[in-house]
């Protein structure tokens, strides 16, 4: 399965780079610690994403065809209540009120489930790997700009897993049987990184805690969508 | 909350018993031993039997009436899909086709879950709270009465906790709050533990793979039984 996450190679990917790689990542931690939240903003918004992802891939446990997706599902549903409840854990031990910082999110996460969910369980399944893929690698970017030594931890619990994403595989077996779903997949897949991306926006604040100048915040996503491109090249779908 | 649990004192229970509590205990192990599955049977149906709790529970997240019990719910999810991961690793380790053993317990699983969801959010939570409690207690003793060495790990992996059942905080606040709602719930945890009883007795074999005799079963289920009225007695609820 490893074949499914080698780059393929493009033309121009032989030309030279104007900055190196290293360079590139220096200047994402600037601007992200520029423009992260407070640490308790932080944790309840992540909390509340992951709180939303687990219900989301629970409701697709309970609408699997089959018992080996079923189970292949509640494993990535685990991943994310993991996560969560990782995350209140530590809004409990450093907040006086965790309910009033969790308070504000609920409704963004709720919204933003309910566009998951509006496809098939396929589109479903592509929607939750496309915008976990790019919210827990913009997540653990974020924490690493907060304040206070505990920022690598954070990240540690936020950043996707070195193991492969469980939904890939089976995503992977729907276009392989499906040809004909690929362009439809394809689609669906563009739009959600479009929502995707807005979810992550509002998660970055400026000094006039306003929405960020989408020029200011393009090159902490340029990595992000390279990232996205490669998984969905993954699955042979056009990003 | 420790005195939802202490066991209300009752007109009778000071009558000397017939047998200690040791000869009962031994009596049941005897019991369950000549009654119990294979440990392949067993794996595949309390692993269904916990992925159906998991998927009910993250149903009741989905529809929580506040984050505060959503996070309260989530958590005794988590624990079904734990429980539900683990006996899973032991089927993979100990079968050469886990799929083949779990998949006559899917229906039994369905049908059970489908039970517990047809009432309102409180009837469902109540509905988990006794059919898991007594179905949990029932298969850790059944897993003492297994062939081979790991007959503890197992029970060890399915007993119920030493922590409180989650759930019994929401339940006793939705009663305390609406004292009309008492009788309905306290018929519905009779009906359910019917239902959940039918599902244990399926679990158990006699040599003519027939469904045993209730009369060799009953004292079994005697304890269990016993346990399930505290359960009720601890929320104020009639068994």
């Amino acid at each position: 399965m490893a074949r499914w996450f080698a780059r393929r190679r493009r033309p121009g990917t032989q030309t030279p780079r104007l900055r190196s790689r290293e360079d590139a990542v220096q200047a994402t931690r600037v601007d992200l610690h520029e423009l992260a939240p407070s640490t308790a903003d932080y944790l309840g918004q992540v909390a509340q994403l992951q709180l939303g992802f687990f219900m989301t891939l629970s409701f697709a446990v309970e609408h699997a065809p089959n018992d080996a997706d079923r189970e292949t599902v509640a494993e990535a549903a685990a991943t994310a209540l993991r996560k969560h409840q990782a995350l209140l854990a530590w809004l409990r031990r450093t907040s006086d009120d965790p309910g009033a910082v969790l308070e504000p999110y609920a409704r963004t996460r709720d919204e933003f489930q309910a566009i998951l969910r509006t496809g098939t369980w396929d589109e479903l399944l592509l929607g939750v790997l496309v915008a976990r893929g790019f919210l827990d690698e913009f997540f653990a970017q974020l924490a690493r700009g907060l304040d206070g030594a505990d920022a690598r931890d954070l990240a540690a619990i936020v950043a996707p897993g070195p193991e492969e994403d469980p939904l890939v595989g089976i995503l992977h077996r729907v276009i392989a049987a499906h040809p004909e779903r690929a362009s439809t997949l394809a689609m669906w897949g563009r739009r959600l990184l479009g929502d995707t991306m807005l979810v992550a926006r509002s998660a970055l604040v400026t000094e006039s805690k306003a929405l960020p100048d989408d020029a200011r915040v393009e090159p902490v996503y340029t990595e992000l969508i390279a990232n996205h491109t490669r998984r969905m090249d993954a699955l042979g779908l056009t990003a």
